[in-house]
């Protein structure tokens, strides 16, 4: 009488069924049930308001996506067993589980060095013995050690389901309308060749406007100078902290202060599961609380930057192809100075550069195949005829100059 | 060269131009951006994963809708000054401004006993202050003062742009589909007669949709049974905080214990804005958290539901229409008590009875006016013969069993 | 390496599978094709220019919600084997089959007296022999002479494929998105009890807001006054037409003077293809085309109302609760006499009244089930509060009005 | 009381205003009107059963669309008066009043080798000599007669409102969601430089992807194979009649007899508008009814060209980026032949090659211009760094070859 399975609403999907078994277990987990509280775009939603959609939603909507696939990859008689197919959903269900809080933005600040993958694996590891060895497989698929490698590909590469979702599920949030891809008529075209995904012949189209989309959200959304203006300046903050903490001169927050008085190698992580328990507990809010109590600081810098931040007066940013001009920056900063009266060190936290560059498509990592009728395998790069691979290849390198509005008045 | 006027992707709308002038000024205050932390739908993201939504995007949305609304009611050759105009746009932009973390849930319990729509004003008040009395009318307007009766309806009677924007708004971030409502149409077809709000004769269906929809979003969503479940789970373990603190057995966060230690009246917001200050700090992250410290309380009924709160291990509830039996309360307890070796009185915590009652149409509040051609006016429960009015308008009330599910074991 | 299945874009439900063997057939066959050119909605498209979709499109579109039904059901273990999924999908792909040009509007004017429903049983009846009996079951089915009686209520009920598709359908295409309705989210709550389809109790909001949004569609659409004023239109060109005909006044074409020349009856089109050989010839094109080449004929009443329908010059429209005036009517066709000089008795071609009817839900039809969850089974109209079935149930009749503008100058 | 703007829905773009004024005498003039019966994709629809949508409702569309690109224009103090204004939106209303049958597919074939766009200026002629002069200016506009050259590019460049519109509009009808394109950001972004129309700098991602949108529609449906199939089949059937009339082997239906018969010039359009009247009654309906005509031809070519055309038993179509082998076509005539007992020459219009070309953008016509912060203009093509222009304005041919299924078997 009771069907058990759970149906949950999602906005850009529709109905997902929640998955059973060991996805269950995971998806009930205190460090999955964490991914709520940890926006997927960190501090986009100051510029696109509606982007609150966190690392919960996305994790469902790439594992709801992966079932899609695996179930079409089946109807073209790939072979996927059960096991292999409960794997590659849990691996897609973990693969974002190492994100702290707001996302990229404060990666490797808080466990200073240590990448969002590595913490991934560390949870899945522990994981792992609590489920007595189910992750085994989850667990070499994702690092790329299972002998069917086309599994991987579809948790990570240059058209996996992560980004099928994360594209769709941003531009939704968002509402630029223009990132939309159309996840479904690409996952239809998904095939299998010579152990390699591959997209068959007529989803040429769709992939050339996938790269497209994603290039568009891009310079529109991941790296929209306001987006980075905040994200700068909320980094700028931690910087400044971490330089107080070193000089003794500010008390941390207990979960920061944890993290910042130990120096954690990847080995502690994997061979101590504490350190995952009070990093799980630090996601957006946490850190929300830690730069509200900063606007209180006696240092000058921290409380400034801080309150600025919380009430959205946000770092101006000026981009360019080139390195901005060492003496625009000293200018800038002799204002900087001046305005909160501090010195030309300290101005380095409100006045610097930094660059951030994208390729839209990499001639090195895994590549996009293009799987012809007559058999024959292509590179997207050479199959399509409009898409300037070079250049699509090529990293294009932006340069922000963020300081204070006061350094230009 | 430089168009002034800011747009923002709404993915609600589309696109919203920003305020100018007072309104920008609102916008950018602290206390308008605190909105940004304070989740429109409480605790609902927990059973609709999308439902991350805001009320700042609320109030921008509703602001927007109020913009068409005018312009619809001004090309019909209704009479509404500048001056008016833009005084009910600054009042729909701050008609929520008062509201506290998780929006409703909470509503009530911080500061003890006053609503939100009296801090709404309060807010009103010290912000016309800095504006130098600039928000005069827009608190008439609010406060249902103003001569033009109408132009108060637009912000708050039972067709207003307040429930157009957060019902469809709701619909699309939990992504219930059923529950959108075309509010394009029925902005088309508003006029005034009598000084009153109205809908003109053909829109009269699409006023049947709208009840409908919203009785369908109260049952499925704001009144969800599990989303029920989460938020008197939360209020629980705000009564057991309050209750231990009052016994001298519990040291609160440094916010909550400036309001609880003092018990505030509304003079006291209106004379003294360093409440309002202060309550501006207290955000959904603020929450989370105390209840994220109160996990390691020493007092067990405190930390254990902090606990299950955060690891969302929801209380079980079972609805009815009648008040539940005293003896399976009583009989609940009792498992919960030997559960977790606690007293009778402590139990209450984890075991209790409450109510929910929802009304889709009232018809004592401003009633919903077709305008027919030949200058009729009729309630649209006396216009509409689908609608069973009696029923709508009378109180559904549902009484709610919260339990830990150890006591059905 | 071929992937036999071939997939159709369906702008309303997205990618749908085209059946495959008998289904394939049914499909490829010149009387299912013809469906293409039949519009689903009549003459709508004069008020709704989005609305030239097709029975074609709509019987897929049915086909492939019947399919997510029957998932369903067998996912909740209701017995469905392979050869009765095969016959309700076979049973909907030709439920429209009957549908002569501009569907219901000409419906019984063309061969006299005979429903499309008959029309389409003389149809499967033909097409079972070319199959050699393989719509034997099919048949039972769509007749409600098979022994589950659950697989006709997909097919024809109160909750059927059919409204459940042409009601997203038409809201699609004609844009009034207030009639779009969760046809995912009701699939996903049928169920069957005591061999009848029903409606899991918390399905119970969607099935009302189903029966207000039908309601919507009803007289925002489907007996919008202009739609009517056209479709009256071309039903009095047709009754001119008839009567010329019948007076020997008229040459018809040649597939029209087959149908009028021969007085059918339903054993005819049971026992004669030849006959569905030829309706299946009467599409929109060749009835437009008649009218073409009415505007130029002798008969002055048949080319003045063929001329006007040509360029949308419509009989105008009065609706009201009662039937209308005599003496008004009496009037009317005064002024319309004296405009074309033409006799009484062919004013009433120019000016007529009629009316429609419409019950939102039917107490003596299959009613609609809510299973709830202790087993009970409650008929919507019970199960609702908010709906006053009384009146859902009375017939709605409304009186029009017909007259050309200038009995009004 | 009566407010005079009629309001259409548009499933596209929403809510749509009427034109009124001279506007208004154009929608309701019967050679507006027949736009109704003009598909806007020909034969589109075989494979995207959606695309029914007509040259009049992207008419509509294109001319709301031009309103609203006014409007943002003006808005950032572009001169446009309320007469050019007006007489834009006449020009765009009329830019597709030319079209014939099946719009482009039998372009020159029902007035041998005369073009759609000098029907638009014949039918723009006359309705100017009915408006007394009225479309003066929008005639001047059409034909880039008029000083201020950017109103022309609304009407007609490689970013005028016409593309905007059929493309949203073809992507939603077909439901080929990928093609959609983000109108209106887009037209936020317009603004004239130099007595051109531009894009702001912001905007060029925005134009990445309506071109690669545009590139990924004409391969995936407006040179779709099938589409062709069928476009060239209905072709082939006006070819043979054609060669048949000219043999006297036929005797045309009535309208087409009139211009096979007399070979008509510009010029007589121009001067003698009975050809116009004529021409208007021509449309979709009309050249269906030909060819069901036709399946009883006595000419076995004829015949069974139109039954296969009508129960869409289509050509197959082999494509590729070189002319088909010779051989290859003289082999598959043989098999023609044999199968119908033909000759060989009669075996030509069942097997023969063709070619399509499509170039995404032009170097040659009026360019997209994006306008920088500075002032700088600069051609999309020297813009965008991604999109690989040699390629995109390098002409793609694709070379077909129809013939029936049974030369392969």
């Amino acid at each position: 009488m009771d069907h058990k399975i759970k149906i949950v609403n999602d906005p850009v999907h529709g109905f997902i069924e929640m998955p059973t078994g060991k996805g269950s277990y995971i998806v009930n987990h205190r460090w999955f049930q964490r991914l709520r509280n940890i926006k997927q775009l960190g501090m986009a939603h100051y510029v696109y308001p509606g982007a609150m959609h966190t690392r919960f939603q996305h994790s469902l909507g790439a594992y709801f996506l992966t079932q899609q696939a695996i179930e079409v990859l089946k109807s073209k008689d790939i072979d996927i067993t059960d096991s292999e197919s409960e794997s590659v959903l849990l691996a897609i269900l973990l693969h974002d589980n190492g994100h702290g809080p707001y996302s990229h933005t404060l990666e490797g600040s808080i466990i200073q060095g240590i990448k969002h993958e590595q913490l991934t694996y560390a949870f899945m590891t522990h994981l792992n013995k609590e489920l007595e060895g189910g992750l085994d497989k989850a667990i070499d698929i994702i690092k790329n050690l299972y002998s069917k490698r086309f599994l991987h590909q579809l948790i990570s590469s240059q058209l996996d389901m992560d980004r099928l979702d994360y594209l769709k599920r941003d531009s939704f949030f968002t509402g630029v309308s223009e990132g939309v891809i159309g996840t479904e008529r690409i996952i239809k075209m998904l095939t299998v060749s010579n152990d390699s995904l591959a997209v068959e012949e007529k989803g040429i189209y769709s992939i050339e406007k996938f790269l497209i989309a994603r290039r568009l959200m891009y310079w529109q959304v991941y790296l929209h100078k306001t987006v980075l203006a905040a994200e700068l300046m909320l980094l700028s903050i931690l910087r400044r902290a971490h330089f107080l903490f070193h000089q003794n001169k500010l008390t941390l927050p207990k979960l920061l202060h944890t993290f910042w008085a130990n120096k954690l190698q990847y080995e502690n992580l994997i061979m101590e599961p504490q350190w995952l328990e009070l990093f799980a507990q630090i996601d957006d809010a946490e850190v929300s609380i830690w730069i509200k109590e900063w606007t209180q600081s006696n240092d000058k810098i921290l409380s400034f930057l801080s309150k600025r931040f919380i009430e959205r007066k946000l770092f101006k940013v000026e981009i360019q192809r080139q390195p901005h001009d060492e003496e625009k920056i000293t200018q800038y900063r002799k204002k900087a100075q001046n305005f909160l009266n501090i010195s030309d060190d300290e101005a380095t936290y409100l006045v610097f550069s930094d660059s951030a560059e994208n390729h839209a498509y990499s001639i090195h990592d895994n590549k996009i195949n293009i799987l012809y009728k007559n058999g024959k395998l292509l590179d997207i790069a050479d199959a399509s005829d409009i898409l300037n691979i070079d250049v699509l290849s090529k990293n294009v390198v932006k340069y922000f100059l963020c300081f204070i509005p006061e350094c230009k008045e």
